[in-house]
């Protein structure tokens, strides 16, 4: 009787979603539905148990197949990690009203990602995957040039490994994630799986290296790895498996492999700003935040305006000896009349990785949903067909269909990546799903457009309607949307460039540290260098927000970015340390400190 | 003091490798030295432990580091994995004489393959890793073309996932890897690794798909794939963790569904026959063998002459409605005109993997090493100066050296793959390097090469070495270069597929049937196709090879292997199953029978 009345509660629910405009599996997968279906199957489980949890129906003994709202359906699933799915098409929450709410309707709504059950993993759908092909494919063919060969390395690292380089694994230890079974049997020895690869990769290159000749060794790969966060997830930017790549090169001297370092920062600089439309800051890491194992690590720092805090957009570390000594990677010295000294090689590791994609929806998205960079948008360009009525006529309709197929063909020649979307949906469902999608440039094609031999294109990356539209010619095509897909590039990394700015100060002295602090900025400061010191920083700043207001809203202590390469950033620098305990006093270049996420 | 004696041993033993002619690691990673070292090892762990293996020495407290031989190397862990390794550069074994140690030889010789200390765990070095990338870049075109995009589902699968579809599951739950810990804590839900992706994704399929709009769906991931085999594993063949790739398609129609498993069959043989110049059968795969959940499952299937043994090639299987049923990938059926009617989709699943590279070798390797097929090979052609003495001119060299950069200019220029090895090596030692490594073409040019205006090329594949060579002039550079390229493709290919076809006998009679098979033939046979026969065929061909010499050693059972899509292997064909104790007598079209891998 209680299963009977549930099923009349589900029914007359499903009623009045339809009548609110829903439809199909938009009722099924409604919160309020499936939380009934769920209460539906605790009652047929049998009393007293508890309601089951959309996860767990798959184990259960499958029901009856009989009315599709009814039966436990993998689509619920999804939801409940979705922490406010909204209601129709477009975004319901807006950036700068709940950030973390918005950032989750614009990868969910534009298909860049899919919710899994397994915590912390997320699947990249086409939309965000050709992103990373994207780069993948420009930073590849980059370090090819360099003289970098990809290889693949096994994923699981032997514990052995793991327990060689004490420093390195400490940093990693808490985070890995272990193998110990194999269909109902234990391993014998458990096997780690990568978090990073430099120890599985060393112990080959200690069997490469015979002779300074077989130096340099420069290999790459991509692949994904895996660190068991505890800490909350968020797609792209912090999950426990994630897409990289990681560049691990061995040289014959310092010098070589320091300028390696440089070249590949300069790589993954022109990854955010060319690709992403995105400004950086080069700089070499403070001491407390070099990569363990490292000489020294340098990183490219992004910022993300609408939460005030800085992100680590990618490091390229130089390992000095380290490693080499460990894994014994020498050679016989060249300059060694006897030939008996031997030297250990000088060695880097580089990675970059999915985070990339997260920062740049932070910081172009907007209400509307995904701002995509031409250089990395699947499409940059949809054609959609306008100004068809239901008084058309067949000739009409051809004509306009011809016309767009010609145009399409034409841009895609001229190796632009266009789409032509023919389907019945209306042209305003068309934009508004282009829209939430992020491509660059919207192509409005009309019997009217043709008769004049003109186009509308209507730029994403700017809201207001009007402006955003231009009108091109049918006889310069190419040329005109090559134009304004390079505005859309130059004007995205123009504002981002703009906002960060804006919020980039010097300071000189302790007592306006936390109040630009607290006002989301990134500062220059005068720093020793110091751990300690550092963490006396990141205290003294975290105490002094307590009472306050905290732009982004987390009132986490400032953390230090990097001492910026560029000289500019530190003119004038002065030379006492900030921190009022602090009395060093040979300070010569700023360090950037920032609230910073992860 | 039996320390000491054991140094004075080591000491001897390295004095007499040397001067057998081995020099700096060779000396200290040879299994002798290893072997004393380790006992030294053991000497100085104290009385009655036993030996160190090499393995465990990461995990002991350091050594202080004195003479080079006597410190615990990693250098060791590799080669106690290589079964035989060889002395100096080239192979020392025949390919028929010990097929598994040439084949081992080979992969590790022409730099393709590093042991890893997992057991069935291989790094595939930057040569092998660059085959798999033109492979890629080949094929995911080609599947771009038909609509197929590229995504990144999560490695880890959930229980509940693995355990929904039964008959699916059961074929991999002995091999499934499950990580159950990370730190030192337990995971309360232990992860599957993947080892296929069906469940991950088709229950994310069902969210997407609400309306036969919504089909198709063409998705495909590059990734790795762990079964955590038991049997002995063989580097690309059979292994812990492969790469591969994974295609799965939803669609709305069983047609269009038939049409792209074919159209998927037809690029899996474009990879062997295209890149990896061999012949392969398109085919069915019997009941017995069709991959658990699918309706069919097609396949191209590959012969490795050398050891008279079939190898599946890639498969592309039509999945019917026995997930969609399982997940709910379902849609309203539009034909029906109250839009109540719900339609399950029709889906295909289909794969390649990295063994591709291992049958390659295995058919065109020779006793020199590696053979390249031009289509696959890092460097299509590797350009030699040469006639360089002692009385040699500045003048001399450096228009050799110009002639030698301006010739790989202009092959580059043309798209050919091309190295310029100007390193201080004797043209001797890189004939055989590049000759291990299997490059297709070793361009010689000389000072009298340049007065003719002409330049020799050496064809690998070509054992003899008077027909190996021709000439090529320098007007025609490109167009004789790419000529030779053809001819080599050409070559292996015909020569590929003559043996094959050799192999290839139709049997009409059960007394026949063993016979051919212990010759290392393919038998194409009149089959019912019923399970049951199938496993009577594969008992009795084992019981009557048990007295028998076979080819190849293996005296396993005949497996099917497919049914032929192509109308000429069945012609003609008897209507009697050929298993004496089958009484089936409808057969129509016959099935190929032989050994084979896996
Ligand atoms: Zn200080
Ligand atoms: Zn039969």
């Amino acid at each position: 009787a209680a299963v009977k009345a549930k099923g009349d509660e589900i029914r007359a629910a499903k009623d009045k979603l339809k009548a609110s405009g829903l439809k199909g599996k938009e009722v099924d997968t409604h919160e309020e539905v499936v939380k009934l279906v769920a209460e539906l199957q605790a009652l047929k489980a049998g009393a007293g148990a508890p309601a089951a949890a959309p996860a767990a129906r798959a184990d259960k003994p499958k029901e009856p197949k009989k009315e599709k709202a009814e039966k436990p359906k993998a689509k619920a699933k999804a939801e409940t990690t979705l922490a406010k799915p909204s209601k129709g098409g477009g975004l319901d929450v807006k950036k700068e009203d709940d950030t973390p709410v918005w950032y989750e309707q614009v990868i969910y709504k534009a298909e860049l990602i899919q919710a899994y059950p397994v915590k912390g993993c997320f699947t990249l759908r086409p939309w965000a995957y050709r992103i990373w092909e994207l780069i993948q494919g420009w930073f590849d063919t980059e370090i090819k040039k360099l003289g970098v060969e990809n290889c693949y390395f096994p994923m699981f690292i032997p514990k052995c490994y793991l327990a060689k380089e004490e420093a390195h694994l400490d940093d990693f230890a808490a985070e890995v994630a272990w193998v110990t079974k194999f269909g109902n049997e234990d391993i014998e020895e458990p096997v780690a799986i990568r978090p990073t690869s430099e120890t599985a990769m060393y112990d080959a290159y200690s069997n490469w290296v015979q002779s300074h000749r077989d130096l340099p060794i420069k290999l790459n790969q991509w692949c994904s790895v895996v660190r068991w966060e505890v800490k909350q997830t968020t797609p792209f930017l912090r999950t426990r498996e994630f897409l990289w790549q990681e560049g691990h090169t061995a040289h014959a001297t310092r010098d070589h492999a320091a300028q390696e370092v440089l070249d590949i920062l300069e790589l993954y600089a022109g990854v955010y700003e060319k690709l992403l439309a995105l400004p950086v800051v080069r700089g070499t890491k403070t001491k407390a935040e070099t990569f363990p194992g490292a000489d020294y690590t340098t990183t490219v720092e992004a910022f993300i305006p609408v939460t005030g805090r800085a992100i680590q957009g990618a490091t390229s570390h130089h390992l000095g000896q380290n490693f080499s000594k460990m894994f014994d990677i020498s050679f016989q010295d060249p300059n060694d009349p006897e030939g008996k000294k031997r030297e250990c090689a000088y060695q880097n590791s580089w990675g970059i990785t999915q985070r990339t994609i997260g920062v740049m929806i932070m910081v172009h998205g907007d209400n509307k949903g995904l701002v995509l960079p031409p250089a990395v948008a699947g499409f940059q360009v949809v054609i959609v067909p306008v100004g068809i009525k239901a008084s058309s006529t067949d000739e009409d309709r051809t004509k306009l269909s011809d016309a767009c197929a010609n145009m399409t063909k034409r841009l895609s020649d001229a190796g632009i990546r266009v789409k032509l979307d023919e389907r019945d949906n209306s042209p305003g469902w068309k934009f508004n799903h282009w829209e939430l999608k992020g491509v660059p440039i919207r192509i409005e094609l009309g019997p009217m457009d043709l008769d004049k031999g003109e186009f509308i294109m209507a730029r994403r990356h700017i809201a207001d309607p009007k402006e955003s539209k231009i009108t091109g010619k049918d006889a310069t095509l190419v040329e005109d949307v090559q134009r304004a897909l390079d505005g859309c590039h130059k004007d995205l990394y123009d504002r981002a460039l703009a906002q960060r700015d804006e919020k980039l100060v010097k300071v000189d002295e302790w007592k306006d540290f936390s109040p630009n602090l607290n006002q989301g900025k990134l500062l220059l400061v005068p720093f020793c260098g110091n751990p300690e010191c550092e963490e006396k920083i990141k205290d003294t700043s975290k105490e002094e927000s307590a009472e306050t207001e905290v732009a982004g809203g987390l009132k986490m202590g400032a953390k230090s970015l990097c001492v910026p390469h560029e000289a500019s950033y530190s003119k004038p620098c002065p030379a006492k340390c900030i921190h009022p305990e602090c009395t060093f006093k040979g300070v010569t270049a700023r360090t950037m400190f920032g609230r910073s996420y992860q």
